[in-house]
């Protein structure tokens, strides 16, 4: 593809815009598979200048025409029919759905839909015009990646190593520092389990490591620990999600974790019926940040200030209806229960940078979830043990709400 | 499920709807796969009248809001961003659409909505005003049938017996009486490939049945024999595709076969280059009852006469811009040449009774569909050999229309 | 390899004897898969005449040097030393052991073995001279089909219909008339397990069918039915093995019914442990033939005196060292009890001509099958209830053993 | 198993030994899977001095006995009768073949088989009054692990971790230094293949290296190096086996290299057409050891005069029928043609310990290895290029040898 100029890479762009028509036409649908492959080698042979003509167009001329689309509400609204809301479905579906449903077709589609994802999340920082086009395919690609066509697999040492070979790769948690450390988190002692898409096969969407140990763990070195003794699955009383990983920037925004927590709890609880807590061993990653701005030069070190502030920013801290820390915000609306505070549980540079050294259980009970995210929802109540609750209340930023009354 | 009274039934799709309401909230997202699961067996536990009612409420309560779908449209008119476009689709698109999705995450999601649809489909006639509901099941399922999703598999005698016994089944050209029968069409002078979804492993969508021989067959019984000799595939010269059948009534309207026929077409074409011919052996089952209505007393019963009525009929007769005959809309719309007319080639009683005994051949060159499509899409124009075309214009129908001029 | 005349089917037997030479030399390690692969060829290309011939060279050019091996003897004899030993076995080896060793090299060669020993086991009726060829084979076939490379599958309706095919072909017990039936023979209250060897994929060595039912069955008839209500395997009691068949004719005398038994039983255990009984409904295959010789005129067609005759039959009627009835002795021999006489269980034509109507269950209780066995075996007696012993002791044939006393 | 004492091992032992009289007998029979379970665990359970027991037991107790085997063969010497014949193979065979028949029966069997062989191996060195079983053991696992058993698997990047890690450990030609290394080894210009047996699944017996190059290498190291360009295998014009490594020390001395490399090269050349030589890059492991026990102090270090005097090695000298080299012996053995001497091929430490920094290409032509095989084996004559006979013409050892005559 080689040495094209400025404009040759335009024109490629804008080739790919022409066949589009094409792919969407009926035409396209006698000789779609072929048009399909063509669609999708064009699009891969873009530069970064491509892509953005690309997506442009796609912004521009493949979004739903205006009057007709008020034509159709207008008739809707007058006469509510299957045939007037049928017209007006097709004229308000951007037409740029239909051509990635045209593009998956081609073999490797769904991956190319995938990377493409990729690359327009990465452009729409500084392009946020092409927020529709990203709407589109994330509807579309939600759609796809439904959990009903989601494979659960369990991962372990007789996975092929290119899939291994991959989670190093992606983990984003705890650093997995080449074969031999992914190997330990394979033992007998361990899980790995990851959701995959049949039309990505080999390619882990999402992933969860567990550890089963004796009791609820209050620092997460052990868990990683290279040289630990490999304990015995049947005796342990606690499962612990250590690490969950979204592995698919191109699928970001499209929730995995929910399904894959909940089904990999049932499926432990029924082969090993000794495990009685399921509870992860968790980072508060926006804590320091959100305390620096908070308080600035206010900010304690001392410990037990510290975990009080800390409890605050859990159970108190909201922002649009969510909870302020992503971690807390995950669990929280799956319905977990915040549960511990571990102090000095990761003390690794980003550890101690993002969450000042502090871990936290939250518990998944199975048959609170779905009360606990009611609450959680509804009620924008986090669900917490009494420790945490009255850590909460003796944090500063409570005298100071308690000042102001 | 026993012995509900009518009253009990339609509670229970009473029931199934307020389910749906809960299914489709933020509420529905934590706890997706148990509600799914708890709505996908109410559906199962529905008789027909559950159903209906059911049906009914999907229809009046799961529509687009029409006071909020054209305050949208009209935000959109005023300016179409990103933002009012969003908006447009988050109300133009029917709520049951989400119940779709959301049901599809129980296990077993995928087959239920499919027999759903196949529920409505035979709901629809009696109750026309389903069809929304209809509209926006096939617009799901057909995005989730996409053929980027699909697998080609080879159908043969080491295939098991669940999946044969379901293709004996489904069989919809020429019956297949029993499993001795199904081993006939299996052998290595013949070919069998369907095409399956990962989400309902074990059952075939659509399958085509493809005889080697060595010349272009006029007559279907000597491919069906049960005792005619097996051939050598590697000296066949003519590929003939003899039957093909769609399996899921629930996926009516969702065509697979234009892809079935030409990645078989290419896969063969590749694998035995001694192949130089793929054509069909196809019925005309709409002939004989079109040339009732059509001259009543006058239909002709001598052959010449006969072909020349049938070369009319394929060639001519059009409705709503596509051939009338429903096996020639397939294949013509596919971009095959419609190639030679074949007297008595079908003298079973459904041949006789459909088709008048004929049967003809349409055939595939790889380098012309794309070009034949157009002509017929564009120019409602058959591409048919030289004879047919001579044939139609001695039709007495011919005659007729030159007479009128 | 069409038409050769005698002389020709001779001469090709000559050259595969010569060629078995170079197979086993030192060069034939080299070129091993070549020349191996050329004699299975040739040996897949002999008739009758030539199988004999071919037969007739392994005996008399193919067995050990009778001087060298009397050397070996006589050395081992004054000292018996690890290498005259390793030179004893060396001589005392038939070199046609190395032939067939080297000929399982050729793909496919341990079916083309198999094959030539079911030949040879034709041969062997008019041709004893060749049961030195058979013991060797033998030998090896015993060896190569060791219960440690063997794979238990479970066969069913998902099962490849070319194996289910081979089920029907094979089985002896109680005839298989079509996929039909054999497909209620796999619903779920019936089990079919058979034994695989790798280089035999597809292939069953041995297979038994297993009815799981509510109590200990009297009659053959309703499990045999094809109309029979499928019941629920959790709650029955018991597991019937109501047919087992050896499939390998070219590996008859090579016992593997005893192993499947048992890790049957111990699976099915283990998966429904509301199985409280295990227990054949066998034939009395031998008993009709037997008791004409014995009694000729005199066979008794009562019920009474025909229950005794057929428990002192089962019971007392040795012939060196075993059971007389064939499938007496393969159930005691495996430890199994003699449990209880059901008086026209079997009224097919054969049930009636071989078993007089009779069958038998015999009792596989786990913990008690190797004291079982060591009484057959020891002791040579038939552990049996104390109704088949008490019938027993009512015969015909008790009275007059006592009357002779 | 802990803390016994010595007289508690030998118990062990001896208990073990008593076990195999069980195990062999017809009672052995019945209930042998019980029985094997329980010897394969009580062998597990023995320590050093144990297994020296053991091994000794089946030496004195299961070997041949000598007065029924020279009555047995005065018999068969009178009369080389079938009768005869079996009955001096059944006293002929050590009883001990039977006990490794047996324990094989046990889940994992074979595995504990190659382990008891690899315990042999070691302890025959200081107990080579073992050598008997070993004979034995060698006897069976050759027979059982015969190439119509075995699997040629390619390994590639997509093959399970296990399964690779194991490659890493064993590789004994180019030590795989961790995974990176590997999977380098792995790209699509290079192969690994490895042979399987079925009842050690998972476990590679044997595997070999391939690079595909454009012409024949004259060192090792740009196939060894990591950050090498990654070729296009269709372009290739070589093959090169740098690598082939038996697993198994329990299987020692029984040969599949061989087998290994010629179906390697037979399905590349049907894969990749444009492959027109294939070729080995490998070690002169003896030549360094060898040329100072010949010659001493007078070891020439310049290259013209190392190369002499390795051609020399390489092809005049033998011991015992054989070339004096190891790997010259496998390679000539197999029918490879001796090609070209590669001087500072390897410079590795173990390549300059072993071969003077030099490397061999031998060469594989397949429609010329029956005819070198015949030569090296029946006319002692390595089959070598002109290069190689002049260099070895040249050597100190040729002048020696003219001037001696």
């Amino acid at each position: 593809m080689g040495s094209l100029g400025a404009a040759g890479k335009m024109r490629r762009a804008d080739r790919l815009g022409r066949l589009l028509y094409t792919l969407i036409s009926e035409r396209g649908e006698a000789t779609g598979a072929t048009l399909a492959r063509r669609a999708v080698a064009l699009y891969g042979g873009l530069d970064e200048t491509g892509r953005l003509r690309f997506f442009d167009i796609l912004a521009r001329e493949f979004s739903p025409d205006r009057d007709a689309v008020l034509a159709a509400a207008n008739a809707y609204h007058a006469d509510p029919s299957a045939a007037h809301l049928a017209a007006l479905q097709r004229v308000a579906e951007p037409p740029r759905q239909e051509v990635f449903r045209r593009m998956n077709m081609a073999p490797g589609g769904t991956a190319a839909l995938v990377q493409l994802r990729r690359d327009l999340v990465d452009a729409i920082h500084a392009h946020p015009e092409l927020a529709a086009v990203d709407h589109d395919l994330t509807h579309l690609l939600s759609s796809w990646f439904n959990r009903g066509f989601l494979e659960l697999k369990r991962i372990d040492w007789s996975t092929p190593a290119s899939v291994l070979e991959k989670l190093i790769e992606y983990e984003a948690v705890h650093e997995i520092r080449g074969f031999p450390d992914l190997k330990r988190r394979l033992e007998r002692d361990r899980r790995c389990f990851a959701f995959f898409h049949p039309a990505l096969p080999g390619e882990p969407l999402i992933f969860v490591e567990v550890a089963f140990v004796n009791e609820l763990p209050s620092e997460v070195a052990p868990i990683l620990a290279l040289d630990g003794a490999v304990g015995d699955p049947r005796k342990a009383r606690c499962a612990v999600f250590y690490s969950i990983t979204s592995c698919q920037a191109g699928l970001k925004g499209i929730s995995f974790g929910n399904f894959l927590i909940k089904q990999v709890a049932e499926d432990l609880h029924a082969e090993l019926p000794n495990l009685k807590t399921f509870a992860t061993l968790s980072p508060v990653p926006g804590l320091r940040r959100w305390a620096q701005q908070r308080l600035g030069d206010r900010v304690p070190s001392e410990r037990s200030q510290l975990e009080s502030l800390a409890a605050w920013y859990l159970t108190r801290e909201w922002r649009e209806g969510h909870a302020l820390d992503p971690v807390a915000r995950f669990h929280l609306g799956n319905g977990a229960r915040l549960y511990r505070l571990n102090w000095l549980a990761d003390v690794s540079p980003r550890g101690l940078r993002q969450s000042a050294g502090m871990m936290v259980n939250y518990l998944y009970r199975l048959d609170e979830v779905e009360r606990n995210h009611e609450m959680y929802v509804r009620d924008q109540r986090v669900v917490a043990s009494r420790e945490l609750q009255r850590l909460a209340g003796e944090s500063v930023l409570a005298q100071a709400s308690v000042r102001r009354k």
